[in-house]
Order: structure tokens, then C-alpha cells, then sequence
């Protein structure tokens, strides 16, 4: 580990070349074709773009379904499905195809998303063989379509507290589907204003006098007229901020009556006798284990986030590559904005920011690729995945809202003229922080994950039940068991145990970059354990406790995420062979690494881990890496291989 | 001044009533009574909400303008005009009447400021009698519309290299105008696509051969019917992301011409028998000067971007007041969303600087009204005031942009929904970081003023002119002329020259907080002026130097005006009365002043101003206010005292 000065004036830009299409098919990885044939797909589409913004309301969620029906057609939405019913068997080849699908218009792909990730992956998921004969291939095919009825008007992040119920009635063999007031009613649910035929409800089962807690039901909504059935009523949730394609609505349920096998019954059952069964006894691990089953919908939103960050960042790159504003360094013409030093410092920490979590969703597909292939059946590695998922959806569709919107001021007024594509991302992206758990929420997911190093008993703790099992552990065993804490053990081993990591390690040793990744996430792990505990033992109320632990509680989580998002992408760069490609990538990873601990190097002197000279240098040195990116940034952004016909911006970009 | 001891887990919170009307009253200040007059009209153009969202383009257009000449009629829009045309001869009144009137649809906001502002202003301030008699009767009264044609395609930020040009014509006595090439075309201009019948068009001036610099002429382009007039096209520039209400659009000229006197010949003229004239001998000084006249855009808009803000915690707070998610303190009823740790550090800490931006611009606009009065003739105080309000304008109009999107993610899926405003009040103030100069480009300005202590020799200046004059500066000279170093002096009286500012002062004690802002500032002017100096003296290209000092130019630009807006807030909670009121402004002061420090403590430790104890306990006590404000949030946004009808959200808020 050498120790690296401090940037110095002269900055050494790295006489090297990008040779783009090697880089295309670095970031495409293993489902490279698939994205290919995606990219060749989505031209023919780019017309819906412009529909967005100039068809009536109706019209374009006509021209929406029609498109999300040719998509069926070509089977790029359907990797995830088993080939028997007409799907591709592969899901981490679905993923990536969903993952490029999101550099076209979002209305199409959430359209997509609700039909085969939501409606098709609960069918798919929860249901079993009499539902999947049933339903599959119509569905696979665009020609029965459905909606997921999970979130309620009073009830979004509080699944467990659905309002909904479905009574077992022995008499006649049938559930009851019933909304019993107003807030309990189905809302933001896609396809329910206009096109869905059926819906997988979520609701509270009661069987013979007892409650089981949240399960899903096949319930038919509409008939082949497109009328609400008898009992169901079906509202339109009218004009929203973007994503106006979709058409989202609510539905609540008077008494509706289904037979006893619409119950999804993967997990649980109602026995002919009228007998409920389930080989999970616990309600609380059975709604999380339906929940987790769902985790590719988030997986898919994370994604979709790091594509629309690559349309916003590949326009605002090229625009600042033509555009001119000023004398600066010669007088006779005005200076391209990428040169000037807050453009790049604008610009550039977001893209090297945007390739971590590409690679970081990267490991996220494949590990959701093993788990449901059954190429691994650990317990913790199921919960493992759900919590990863949860963290990377959270940071990656943040991101996206950040990216976009540094992206559309980048580009001035231009980037406010709809032609130009800004507008539609912006709209559409915005409800990604919420849709598929908000994020907060699911930080808060990924924090419990972790408090309890995955264990299976915690799975059944609410906020409440989580700080007092916290309270009772002592901290050193729950940091103990983290791996966080091992990776920890070797870090010392290598940089020693003191305050003198400025000395040991270099600005850009990676090993270092972990090293800080690592140290935030241990400790605050800890110090977020010992916080909750130490209010439980002054005799607070755990509520409260937890209210003002709560800030932390997300910071521990999202040190956890950074880390594996980094650690992701150092794994990638480390792992190329040496010449440009490393050399190039690994100006990216170094400049992820120092610009975020940077963004919190506050944090990091507070905790004795950097001093004010050091974080210092370290401002300097992604100053410099600014710098040495700057010939090579078109390069970058060309890579993500979009389609121009989907950047649109015609009025903003000619050719460079 | 006391130290206060690091709050504990023991809040202490307030008990105090806060009196509304009271507050409200405050906020209103000295134009209570026009800001009261304007909600009253606003309600009645509640419907406009709607009909941004339903109505087709063209018809919304209509719609938009139909409720601009109304407001005419109103004389709310008119007030900053003179008496004798009808107008209300109070500029400061102006301002705030365009600052409430920001709280109801921004469509109709930006038309008025077009119509208004930019053209009524361009011709009262830019042009003498001959055109005041002609034009400013019937453009106050709606009669007559116009567009305000500076911004080319090519040109936004660089004003001064515009490519259209105005001859004179000595044979006719007329001049010429025309558009060189496409990029030269006017672009974004308001009230260019559709309704337009005049534009005051920025022009170089040439007469006799000789160029003079940009202008401003008043050029008819539409007839009667609405018709482009021979040798002028246009354009729209369709739909945008937001304000579609506005017919923004694109104009050329070609060889189009008008007659002398339509040159407006405030600072400049060209007599009958074809000579050139200026009061102003340098063509830079003149071009500053006439720009410097339409300060009042960049006052309103900075303004609008504070009206929005309250609009967006308005609903996010009340949101949270009735929402419910999770049991958390008791176990039969879930947790109100504010109640939440969380909730209270995402929403309170832009409550408080809502308010700090508040009584900035309630400063700024006194100075604009003095200036514009004529109750000041100082030349240094209108650069000061221009600088003002660049600088505020920036910060007021990126903190609109961060409170609505938290505002937004705050209220999940329902703030996703277009009914509960949202949607238009993100879209609609995207631009104002654009439009009115780039928030960028405008610290630079404050930037460049701050370093020359608003010297008039350095009004001439362009970047690498800048960069030269100030390398030629020796260091200290600049620091010393500056208002900050005289504060910074005060302060070492009051605080002591060395690291001790931990133990002289109570973290709540304003005096503290001052001097943070005060020693940031200078420092930062002064470090930005010894890296500008450095990079010269080391032989660099001026333009790169600026390139490379850039971001530290523009922080030290933010700073400057961040002390401006906590001195206002201080000032402002100092001067009143004992009393409850007092006591619950001033947690809101300290937790604007507090949590700014808290966001930018890293660059407080690395320059010595803070130990890692003292920034601790400072995050602790950000945590503390945040709790002791809690139950005065309700009050604090309903002093803002917004219409109800404004604030839709029909389907988010019943009543609390």
C-alpha cells in the first residue's frame, strides 16, 4: 500500500484510450444479448415519447397498453416466466431486459412492471399449478391483464395493517372480499382504472372466526365489456405528476364472492373441509415470506433508476461537449461548459456514482438469479437478498432524482423545453422513491436485517418489538456476528487499529476506500444498537426510542448499502485485466470512492478517521480526477450504449 | 454570552402559545395590507389549478391569459408602475403583491411577470416618456401585450454576445433589426408564440459602423389578427416541463424595421441627425447599467420561490398531522408521520430556513424599494442591491426545489397524485433556477462584486478579466474594503482571535451563529482571491485558473449570502417585543442557524472554527429543536396564512 500524495496543481491526465464497445459489453455482463436485442427494440417505440406529451389522457393510455401488448409479442418482458407457459425461464436475463426497457418512455415500462413483475410475478409466486394453468399464458400474452391490489389509501408502507378482509365461507366453499370503510379502499393501483381484468388482492384472511393475517386472492374486477363486476367499484386516480400512461385507480370491495381456490395458496391454504393450513405458523414469517417472494419488483425499480440517470447524464454530457458560454481561456471563442470545473464537478461524481450502482445492481440480479433459480436455498441468503434489494432501490432511485435534476439544470432553459426529455424523467422518476416501498421505509427494513445479522427470529418484530430485542442483546454480539465486522478485523490487520490511517494507506488505494466504507457502516451499526438500548434502559418508551434513534438507525443502513455498492465496484475494476479499460474504470471507482466520503468526510473526522489536512487532499484529488475523467467523459456516457432515437433531445443535441 | 451545556435526552419543549394572526402579521410586515388584498382575489382563480391539468395546451393558454388581463383590472399587478399610467407608484408593494400572488398558479405568476415585469418594466425603466406616454396605459391594462426578447438560442448566460443586431439606418432615419444565424434567434420568450404584439428586443447596437454594445429597441411583431409581421417568424417552443400556461417561443428577424425613436433611450441615444449618445462613456459600464434596471425580475422570482416553499410545508405538514404509519408509542393506534424523528429532521430545518429566506427578501425588497424610490442614490447600493438580489435569488429558488421534492416524497403516493399540487408546483419552479439569470452564473456575479467590494471599475470586467484584476490585488486590500472583515473584526473582539469560539459561546447564541456565517464568508472571499492569485502568479491561463477556482468562487459567493439571510432572520426575532412570539421565532432562528452549520460542518472543523465535540453536540441540538418545534408546526405554517383553496390537496388534507 503506497502512500500517494496529495494532488498537486499539474494534473497528469492518463494518456490512455476508451475503446467503447468493450466497455458496452463490460457493463452488459452476462445478459448482454438480451439487452441487445432490448436496444434494438426500443427505437421502434420512440414515438411513444412524444405521445407522452401530446396525446389527450386517454388516448395515451391506449397507445401505453398497445405498446406493453407488442412487447409481449416480442417475449423480452417475459424472460422471467417458465418456459412452459410460454416465458424465457431465466430471471436474472428478465431483469436485464426490464433494466434497458427503462431507457424508453417509464409509462410502458411500469405498464410492463404492474403486468408481468406485479400481476404475473404474484400469480407466478404466491400462487400455485391450478393458477399458473390458469393464468400464465393468457397473461404472458398481454390477453388477460391484472392488476397488484396491495396498498390501500390508508395503508402504504403498513402492509400488515390492511384493512381489506376475506372471510372463509364454509356454506358455499367462497371467500368473502370486503372493504370495510373508505381508507380501506385499494388506491394508486396500475391497471384498475381502466384495463384490468383481475387483481391479486391482498386482504385479511378469516377462517372459521380467526384471523391468519395479509393474503392474496385472484379476484375478478372486470367484465369482457370492461364494466366493474357486481360489488366492485372502480375509481380513476385521474391526472398524476408523470407515468400518465398507466392508469392508476382505486377499488374497494362490497362482499364480492370468489371460489376457495383463488386463494394464492404457495404459502397457505383453506382445505376443502374448510380447514386453514400453512407449513409457516407464524402470521408474521408468512407475510414476510409472501412479501420477499415480490423482492424483483424492487430489484427492477433500482434499475430502471440507474437507466433513466444514464439517459439524463449521457444528454447533459453531450450537450456540455456543444455548448459554449463565455471567453474563458482563449478570447475569441467561448468556453464548452464541460470545461469549466463546477460542470465537471457537477457532472462527473454523479456519473462515476451512477457505474457503482450499475455494478452494484449488477450483484444484486445475479443474487436474485440464484436465489429463485433454487441455485441456492440458505435461508439467510433469501433475506440477505431482500435486504440488498430494499438498500439498492433506495440509493438508486435517490440518485435518479438527483441525477436528473442536476442533469436538467445543467442544460438551462433547453433542458426545460419537453422535446429535450428532462421533463418526462423528472415526472416519471419522482414516484420511484415511493412506488415498491418507500424508501425510508425500506432503509428501515434493511436496518433490522442487519441489527439481526438476518436472523429468522426478528423476521417477526415490528419498530417496537425491534428496539426492545435490541435492547436486550448486548452490542458487541450483534456487531460480532456482522460481516461487516469481520471485513472490519482484516482492515486493522492492515492498516493498523489507531488514528493513523492517513499515513498507512494511500488517497487511491481501494483497500483504503473499503477501509472507510467499512469503519462508517461498522459504527454506526454499533453506536445505532447502543442508542436504542441505552434509551430502553433509561426507562423510555420504545416508540420514542425508536422515533429518535430513527435518523440514525438510516444512516447505519445506508453506510451498509454504500458499502456493498463500493465494494461492488472495486471487486469489478480489480478483476480487469491490466490496460486502458482498468486504467479508465478505475479513475470512476476512485472517484465514487473519494467524493463520497468527501460528501461526508464531516462524519469521518468526527470518528477519528480523517484529519482536516487529509480531507483536504481529498477535495484536491477529486478536483484532480475531475480533471483527468474530462477527455474521456463522452467515452463514458457512450458506453451505456442508449439508442439515440431514445435520448430525443433533438432540439439540444446535434451530432459531436 | 453564556455557554449552553450540549442538549440532553431531556427536551425541555416551550410552554408557549403561539399567537397566528399575530405571526402572520409579522411575515406580512409593512405591506400587510396589499398581501392580504391578494389573497382575497385568489381564490376566485382557484379553478386555474384545475384547468392546468385538464385543458388542452391552446386552450389552457387562453385560459391562463384570460386571468392575467383580469388581475389587470384588479390593479394588484400594476402597483410598481406610476400613478399617472394607472399604476400604483409603490414598488415595494409590487414586489409583494407578486410574491403572494405566487401561492395560486405559477402560469398566471410568470404571464404577469412577462406582461409586467420584464415588458412593462423594460419599457418604464429602460425607455423615457416618449415611450412611457405611448405604451404603459394600455400594457397596464392588459390591452396591450408584450415579450421581453433577450435570451437568443445560442446565448442565455452571456448577454453581452448576443448575435442580433439593430443599424441604424441614417437614409431613412430607422433601424434595422436583424437575426444574423438560427442561434441568434430569441428563444424562450414569453408571450412570443401566441399572444405577443410587441417585444422589447435586445439588439447590438451598430450606428456609423461603430458597434455600441446591446440594446434595447421596442419592435412590433404580430398585427391585429395575430399574425407574425412581415419579416419576423416564429416559433413555439411547445410543451415544456411546467408553466404550459405561458406561450413561450422562438423569434427571428429578418432586415425588420422600426423607427429611431423605438430605440428606449434611457442611457443611451441616437439623435435625429444619426450620432450616437451616452451619458455612460464604457460600452461595459452602460450594458451593466441597463441591465442592472430589471433587478426587480430577479427580486420576484426569488420571492415566488419562497411563496412556493411555504405552499409545498403547508401541505406537507398538515399532511403529516393526519397521516398515520406503524405503531410506535402506543399499541393500539398508529403514529402520526410528524411524530416521527425522522419526519420532524426532513420537514422543520426548511421550515426554519423558509422563514430565514422570508425575512431576506423582505430586506431585499426594502433596499429595492429605497433604491428605485429614489430614497437612495448611492451608486454602490444598487450594485450592492443587484448583488443581493443575484445571490438571493439563487438560494431561494434552489431551496424551493429541494423543499417541494421533500415536501412530495414526505406525502408518499398521494403527493404523487396532480390534485394535491405537487405535480405543477414541481414542474411550474423547476426553471426558476434556470430563467432570471442561471443560479450559477449568478453567484458568480455576487462573486465578482464581493471581490471588487462592488467597485464600479469592475463592472467592465469579464472572467478573465476578473481573474486578472483580482491576481493584480494584493490579498488583504481586497479582504479589508469588505463589510464581512469589519464583522469578523467586531467578532474577534467579542469571541477572541484563536480555536476557543467552542468555549467563548452558547450554541444558541446568535452572536455565535453570526460569527460562523461572518468568519466562513471571509475566509472564503479571501481564500478565493489568493487561489485566483496563485494560479496567475504560477503562469497558468487565466481562464483555466478561473475554471480551477471556480467552485470556491461560487462558495464563497453562497456564503456571502447565506450571512445575509441569517443576519436578516436575527435582526428580524431580535427586535421583537418579550414574549411567546419571540421565544418561538427564535427556535426557529437557531434551528436555520444551527442546521446550516450542522450541513456544512466539515468545512467548519477543517478550518479550525469547530472541534468534533462541539459539532456532536451541535447535530444533538439541531435533534432537540427539531422536537421543541413540534408542536408549534402547525401554527408556523399556518401564519404563512396561504388561501385553502390554494392549497388543493383536496384528496391529502381534511381539515385538522
Amino acid at each position: 500500500m503506497a502512500t500517494t500524495e496529495p494532488a498537486t496543481d499539474e494534473t497528469t491526465v492518463p494518456d490512455i484510450g476508451i475503446d467503447v464497445p468493450a466497455l458496452t459489453e463490460l457493463l452488459d455482463g452476462e445478459y448482454a444479448d438480451v439487452r441487445q436485442r432490448v436496444r434494438k427494440v426500443l427505437p421502434e417505440y420512440a414515438s411513444v415519447l412524444e405521445d407522452a406529451e401530446t396525446l389527450p389522457h386517454g388516448e395515451f393510455r391506449e397507445r401505453v397498453l398497445e405498446v406493453v401488448r407488442e412487447l409481449a409479442d416480442t417475449g423480452h418482458v417475459a424472460l422471467g416466466f417458465p418456459e412452459e407457459y410460454g416465458g424465457g425461464g431465466d430471471i436474472g436475463a428478465s431483469i436485464a431486459a426490464f433494466e434497458t426497457l427503462a431507457y424508453g418512455d417509464l409509462s410502458v415500462w411500469v405498464k410492463v412492471g404492474v403486468q408481468f413483475g406485479l400481476f404475473g410475478g404474484a400469480i407466478l409466486q404466491l400462487g400455485t399449478e391450478r393458477h399458473h394453468e390458469r393464468y400464465l399464458e393468457p397473461l404472458i400474452k398481454g390477453e388477460l391483464l391484472g392488476c397488484f391490489a396491495m396498498t390501500e389509501t390508508g395503508h402504504g408502507s403498513n402492509v400488515q395493517a390492511l384493512g381489506t378482509t376475506a372471510t372463509y365461507v364454509p356454506e358455499t366453499d367462497e371467500f368473502e372480499i370486503h372493504t370495510p370503510d373508505e381508507q380501506s379502499g385499494k388506491d394508486y393501483i396500475g391497471n384498475a382504472a381502466r384495463h384490468g381484468q383481475y387483481a391479486v388482492v391482498f386482504a385479511q384472511l378469516h377462517v372459521a372466526g380467526e384471523s391468519h393475517g395479509v393474503h392474496a386472492l385472484v379476484v375478478p374486477i372486470r367484465d369482457d365489456a370492461g364494466e366493474a363486476l357486481p360489488g366492485v367499484r372502480i375509481e380513476d386516480d385521474g391526472i398524476k405528476m408523470g407515468l400518465n400512461g398507466v392508469d392508476n385507480g382505486r377499488l374497494w370491495f362490497d362482499r364480492v364472492r370468489v371460489r376457495r381456490t383463488a386463494l394464492l395458496n404457495q404459502f397457505a391454504d383453506v382445505t376443502e373441509d374448510g380447514r386453514y393450513t400453512s407449513e409457516i405458523e407464524s402470521d408474521n414469517k408468512r407475510f414476510f415470506t409472501t412479501l420477499g417472494t415480490l423482492v424483483q419488483g424492487r430489484v427492477s425499480v433500482g434499475a430502471a433508476g440507474v437507466s433513466a440517470s444514464k439517459v439524463a447524464l449521457t444528454i447533459a454530457t453531450e450537450y456540455a461537449l456543444q455548448r459554449r458560454q463565455f471567453e474563458a481561456t482563449t478570447d475569441d471563442e467561448e468556453e464548452l461548459l464541460l470545461d469549466y470545473g463546477l460542470h465537471q464537478r457537477r457532472l462527473f461524481p454523479l456519473l462515476a456514482r451512477t457505474y457503482a450502482l450499475h455494478f452494484g445492481q449488477e450483484v444484486l440480479t445475479s443474487r436474485l438469479h440464484e436465489v429463485f433459480s433454487g441455485l441456492t436455498s440458505e435461508e439467510s441468503e433469501r433475506r440477505q437478498l431482500e435486504s440488498r434489494a430494499a438498500g439498492t432501490k433506495a440509493l438508486a432511485t435517490w440518485h435518479a432524482t438527483r441525477t436528473i435534476q442536476e442533469c436538467r439544470e445543467a442544460c438551462g432553459g433547453a433542458g426545460y423545453l419537453s422535446v429535450n426529455r428532462f421533463a418526462a424523467l423528472k415526472a416519471d422518476t419522482d414516484v420511484f422513491a415511493t412506488f415498491e416501498g418507500d424508501n425510508h421505509v425500506l432503509l428501515q427494513l434493511v436496518a433490522k436485517a442487519l441489527l439481526s445479522d438476518y436472523s429468522s427470529d426478528f423476521e417477526d418484530l415490528d419498530q417496537v418489538g425491534m428496539v426492545r430485542f435490541v435492547a436486550g442483546l448486548a452490542v458487541d454480539t450483534v456487531l460480532e456476528k456482522t460481516r461487516v465486522h469481520q471485513l472490519l478485523e482484516r482492515i486493522k490487520d492492515a492498516f493498523g487499529d489507531g488514528d493513523d490511517w492517513d499515513q498507512a494507506a494511500g488517497l487511491l488505494d481501494p483497500e483504503y476506500h473499503m477501509a472507510m466504507f467499512v469503519f462508517r457502516e461498522e459504527h454506526l451499526i454499533g453506536s445505532a444498537a447502543r442508542r436504542l438500548k441505552r434509551g430502553i434502559d433509561a426507562g423510555m418508551n420504545p416508540g420514542e426510542v425508536f422515533s429518535r434513534v430513527q435518523p440514525h438507525v438510516i444512516a447505519a443502513a445506508r453506510a451498509h448499502v454504500e458499502r456493498m455498492v463500493m465494494e461492488a465496484f472495486i471487486e469489478k475494476t480489480a478483476a480487469l485485466p491490466e490496460g486502458d479499460l482498468k486504467v479508465g474504470l478505475n479513475l470512476l471507482c476512485d472517484l465514487h470512492a473519494l467524493s463520497s466520503i468527501e460528501a461526508d468526510r464531516a462524519w469521518f473526522i468526527e470518528h477519528g478517521r480523517l484529519s482536516s489536512t487529509r480531507s483536504k487532499a481529498i477535495t484536491r484529488e477529486v478536483d484532480d480526477l475531475c480533471r483527468r475523467i474530462r477527455p474521456h467523459a463522452l467515452d463514458f456516457v457512450r458506453a451505456f450504449d442508449i439508442p439515440r432515437e431514445m435520448l430525443r433531445a433533438d432540439a439540444l443535441l446535434r451530432e459531436v
